[in-house]
């Protein structure tokens, strides 16, 4: 087994291989430009080290590892349009280097080009990677659908927006997983652990991103901190807090969840106070502890070689251990 | 062999059992409310009788028939929101009666809604499905790319335009077609003819559809006779006139196509009379004709029973006859 950085390279060479210039170029142009802009490729990199797991050679969950980014990045390409958000990765996302036509049609081709890379598997084990492809695929788009009701929806449930990150989130790192598990041919048993790792997992670090993104350190988190409670963001901590606040701070977060004329540093402060006050801070933390153990659990129990899981529980252990 | 109409009615069965109400609605919703618009349903007839036609039950047929239909209105909702077209046969287009990201959204999930009809098919004949249907996918969205291009460029060759149509028309109903042969595991020859049947005539049905915008009948032509005149499309016709006309006649169809002053019935009357005497009139009639001759000489080499062959012998002439 090697190391993560390792893998990085090896998928950042496949991709530089298979992403290149083609007619139109304003078609292929923009896939290349947005599979370009970097980020962490923890994806396909999971593609990959799920095979190795499993006993399979890495390269050949090399296609699928690029399945699982190009779908990734379509879905980036489209929700930046429907979030008329004007950056990706610090630089302009495709819509706004191009304009929502050209962000509209590559992304499109990115979601065909992403089941192109499935068809270098043969007739064995494409079936269960295609099946699972599209299960994953049409379940993100559900979360995205869920995310944006839930942006006008007033009685949003805690256990609706669980459902909904894991959607939006989880089920693509639990698919990455467990593709590489198929093409390894392990165990149902294995493929079953493999993806429950991956999706308990997956929960616990978007809880720990609504976490970090109100009490998270500005000096080491990436983003601005406060920016789901200036959104409006139902996360877990909003919907906790209503559930558990006393009437009045209930009221209050209601009031500065629902207009528009709070300074924003007077905002964040408040919504902070009340979402410790109400406990819902000391409970998001518990739960990203749970489904931490939920997914270590699924990890202890996949049958391979416990020096070959050590990766695994590193990279969980690297993903839950930002600054906090 | 039964008729159009025992196929089409077939179909319609299939797909009110396979496309009902799910959760999330506004992802669901759009995608019934477009597959119930009506629409001939061509494409996914084409699927059912080219299996028949090559011996297998049209029953197997049906899921690879729904997979064209999706793909076709996954396409029909993109388009709609890029060409900014307010209504598809008649009633409100997706992103008019919901929203442009409702539209974006739902028309992702079509996409893969698309894929996951092919599901049903076994390792055999998944992988020749599912290649199939990814590089049909992809080249109509490079035809939808070329022909936003077209708009802003001054020197499309007539060869391009051809290309075009065969992109974004063309390769879908060739792709019907080919899945009806490959679930029949009819002969590679076999597959090959009716592909090539499929193509050539849907190129020749193109040219047509733009023989009729321009000298179409307006008692029984469907759309506004002139309507590509009126939006500047640089149709076979107008590339042609280009080509052909003298110079004086040049230089009058580029100024109507580029300025906007003119009014619209005299725009029509004098591009329609550049046309007629550049020649390009006859020689669009004359394309039909040698797509059409193209299409049938396919379909004369195909090995498979005279009198099942019959279906499609009309169903192109039926195409090829619309008013004049």
């Amino acid at each position: 087994m090697q190391s993560l950085e390792f893998y990085r390279k090896e998928f950042l060479k496949y991709l530089e291989m298979n992403i290149r210039p083609r007619e139109p170029r304003n078609l292929y142009d923009p896939i290349s430009y947005i599979l370009h802009l970097g980020g962490k490729r923890l994806r396909p990199i999971l593609v990959l080290i799920s095979a190795e797991l499993f006993g399979a050679d890495y390269k050949k969950a090399l296609d699928a590892a690029m399945a699982i980014e190009v779908f990734h990045n379509f879905s980036l390409v489209h929700d930046d349009i429907m979030d008329e958000a004007p950056l990706r990765r610090g630089k302009p996302s495709v819509h706004k280097k191009w304009d929502v036509n050209t962000g509209i049609l590559s992304g499109d081709a990115m979601l065909i080009a992403s089941y192109q890379f499935l068809e270098s598997y043969d007739g064995m084990l494409l079936p269960q990677l295609f099946e699972l492809f599209n299960t994953t695929a049409i379940g993100v788009c559900e979360g995205q659908q869920f995310d944006i009701d839930f942006e006008t929806r007033k009685d949003v449930q805690v256990v609706e927006y669980l459902r909904m990150i894991e959607l939006k989130t989880s089920i693509l790192i639990a698919a990455a997983l467990k593709m590489g598990g198929i093409i390894a041919q392990t165990t149902a048993e294995n493929q079953k652990l493999i993806y429950e790792f991956g999706r308990n997992l997956g929960i616990a670090f978007q809880l720990q991103d609504d976490y970090l993104d109100a009490f998270g350190d500005p000096e080491t988190f990436g983003k601005q901190v406060g920016g789901d409670i200036l959104e409006n963001k139902k996360t877990f901590l909003y919907l906790k807090a209503l559930e558990l606040a006393s009437a009045k701070d209930r009221e209050t977060l209601w009031a500065l969840y629902h207009t528009k004329n709070t300074a924003p540093e007077d905002k964040v402060n408040t919504v902070k106070a009340i979402f410790t006050a109400s406990g819902a801070k000391e409970l998001i933390l518990q739960e990203v502890r749970k489904y931490t153990d939920l997914a270590f659990g699924c990890l202890e129990n996949i049958e391979a070689p416990e020096e070959k899981k050590q990766i695994l529980y590193d990279f969980g252990r690297s993903l839950l251990h930002r600054s906090r």
